[in-house]
């Protein structure tokens, strides 16, 4: 039976599911699994960097007073004492007219206060000594890495809710990170509803498609730093549906449908929340597509209803769950990234509602422009594989031309703490 | 002893490792394993979409002719004979003045020709029957999604050489790729150089630093989509460190060591390059930073000879190694995506080689920003967190000025086909 549904605007409907969002837990993992996970504290350097005066070069650490009289007509001779390799302490201390040679980060000898590089120098062998000749002198301080010049102990170099990455696992290295705190992953279950879908070893029968959306909505858990559990297809019968999702929900912190809560006859979703006593937060908002997206609360956890359209599920996933995930890790950044795009082709149709389209972002000269994907019928498709970005079309507009100017939320940037203006 | 070398330009130093460049074997994974691998192969579609006429809404499927007459003031009545779901196919055929309600997704019932939505219809039961009532006429086609509209079997989705995201993954399911051909992965061995490195769970001692560049560079070679293999560190012995590299050449597809290429006492590699009989393609790059970043190629496999300076060691890879493993994996844009950028702030220093300076790039009204991070010496250590692309300069420059246009080197932009100019 057919039932007007009230809709909500997306901000409101953000917002109505970010009022469940909790705070994961930490936990530590190691250094080595640590690529992608988002951190719970920040990273604090537990020593100065340098750790001590050291050698930024290959070269010899001198006592500049050595030095004083050089220049290119009065070349002097240092006698070299010792060698230094980096990890390694100087065993002599230099007296007046002697060097030591040192390497590349190596700490300053006791009693040297700057470093000669090996190009300046001209090393002679003579009576079993070397020598160096130096032909200019040098100030103290000269070429020496100053303990702590770059960090010192407790600076704070890395927020919490970063993601680590190459460089910040550097960082986690150097200040002795072997077991790194992050953000739990929460558990994101997903049953696909439809006795329309063939999984995919299946082969195609008359009246059914491929299971698609599962795998997508996996894949966009996965990215979104989640762990997904796949539960399969919900049956086409309302009690065992039922006790599906009741039985899904004990092992899950979120749990995603794709389909079922439009107004066919088989879509059971919308009684399946008022049998489990559900709290509702929406089942229409005004956008397309999506319009049927259903979020609703049950003891705090949330079910979200994307759409079985692909499109709507994805856009549905990224503007609703992929928030609560963010927030869940501990990422203060937890919406798409927004940017102003140049749209490179018209669309004309209108508006009635805001619209989310899925385009290929590029950047051209500096500036970034947006290509809407899948405009025609033909491209529907494809628009599911050649899209990075979300073209944002305001609700009551009339229609856009190639060259203006629009907003766009990036599906591969770094993330925003802003949800779209209200 | 002090060498001279003769730098080549990045340009060169490039195309000369490319010379090696070879692309890896295809292996099939589950599709559930799929995400971020690169398709080896393009996707092809095994059948029409939608495989068959279809409805893309629920509602009623019609004989178009039946409501030729149908108006708001002379309203008509069908009655409805069966309902078909997503998945099943319709029974009856309907005779004049009858209708299937049909659920979205389901094929059109024999006898059919248009859909109508269940908002423009009013339901009326009599007699044990249900009729709807229409106030409209439509015409043959209304609202059918027509078979193979949008795809068409043998159509070529998405192009090998794609990384699988959750768009390409609803590709592949959607096509039955229950198996995904992609490139194998490269194994890229990795030893670290230098005595004064203590691992990360060691403590601090006088003299040592932690070993962060194989954190740092596993991580980069994770995120380049191979498979890091790190062997520890190359101890303070010629002989021992010939031998552990010989042996590790054995087991890898690429060897990378940080350190050990520069003037130094102790830098044993370009003796290990010697003695081995590698061919050393380069050991000194016109560049800032990482000009003694050597390449060496033995028996067709490279040995990337990275800075141990962690800023050049992180451009080393992303400038050299990185395409290397993108053309393995079968990436056609192997190398950075390069786009133009705004100097957020002065970069005084003259540039005698061409300079990589480690940036953090930003959007503001559409155009890209970059600003490079770590300038001061305080700035060091976080500069390896916190940049997301290398602001390029070009050699023989004199300073640049915040509002400069400049090249950007995106490090997770989407690829490039094309290496920095020559």
């Amino acid at each position: 039976m057919y039932t007007e549904r009230k809709p909500i605007k997306i901000n409101e409907a953000v917002e109505a599911v970010l009022q469940f969002a909790k705070e994961g837990e930490l936990e530590y993992v190691s250094i080595n699994d640590s690529d992608g996970r988002i951190l719970k504290q920040p990273i604090k350097a537990d020593h100065d960097i340098p750790p001590f005066d050291r050698s930024p070069l290959d070269g010899f650490a001198i006592r500049s007073e050595d030095t004083v009289d050089a220049s290119r007509e009065t070349p002097i001779e240092l006698e070299v004492i010792e060698t230094v390799g980096a990890g390694a302490i100087a065993k002599r201390v230099p007296k007046q007219g002697q060097v030591i040679r040192i390497m590349t980060g190596a700490e300053m000898p006791e009693g040297t206060d700057a470093i000669v590089m090996f190009e300046l120098t001209k090393e002679i062998e003579r009576d079993g000594k070397t020598f160096i000749e130096l032909k200019r002198s040098f100030k103290p301080g000269d070429n020496i890495s100053f303990k702590a010049e770059e960090t010192k102990t407790d600076d704070i170099l890395v927020e919490a809710g970063r993601k680590v990455d190459p460089g910040v696992k550097a960082l986690l290295a150097t200040f002795g990170y072997n077991k790194v705190p992050v953000g739990k992953k929460p558990i994101i279950g997903v049953y696909a509803t439809g006795t329309e879908l063939l999984d995919v070893e299946e082969p195609l029968e008359p009246g059914k498609i491929r299971n698609s959306n599962s795998y997508m909505i996996t894949s966009q858990i996965l990215k979104a730093g989640a762990v997904p559990k796949y539960y399969g297809k919900l049956v086409d019968d309302f009690d065992r549906c039922y006790e599906a999702v009741v039985n899904a929900l004990d092992e899950v912190d979120v749990l995603i449908t794709t389909g079922g809560v439009s107004v066919g006859d088989f879509d059971y979703l919308p009684a399946i929340y008022e049998k489990l006593g559900a709290n509702v937060l929406f089942n229409k908002i005004a956008m397309r597509p999506g319009s049927v997206t259903t979020v609703a609360e049950y003891k705090g956890k949330l079910l979200f209803g994307l759409s079985g359209n692909p499109s709507a599920c994805y856009v549905g996933f990224e503007l609703l769950t992929r928030p609560w995930v963010q927030l869940y890790l501990g990422n203060p950044k937890p919406h798409l990234q927004k940017v102003q795009g140049i749209l490179k082709a018209d669309f004309p149709k209108p508006n009635p509602f805001v619209r989310f389209i899925r385009s290929k972002m590029t950047i051209e000269e500096g500036k970034i422009f947006a290509e809407p994907v899948g405009l025609d019928k033909s491209g529907v498709v494809t628009s599911l594989a050649n899209s990075d970005a979300l073209v944002v079309l305001p609700g009551g507009t009339r229609g856009f031309k190639k060259g203006d100017v629009v907003d766009v939320l990036l599906l591969n940037g770094e993330g925003s703490s802003e949800i779209l203006e209200k």
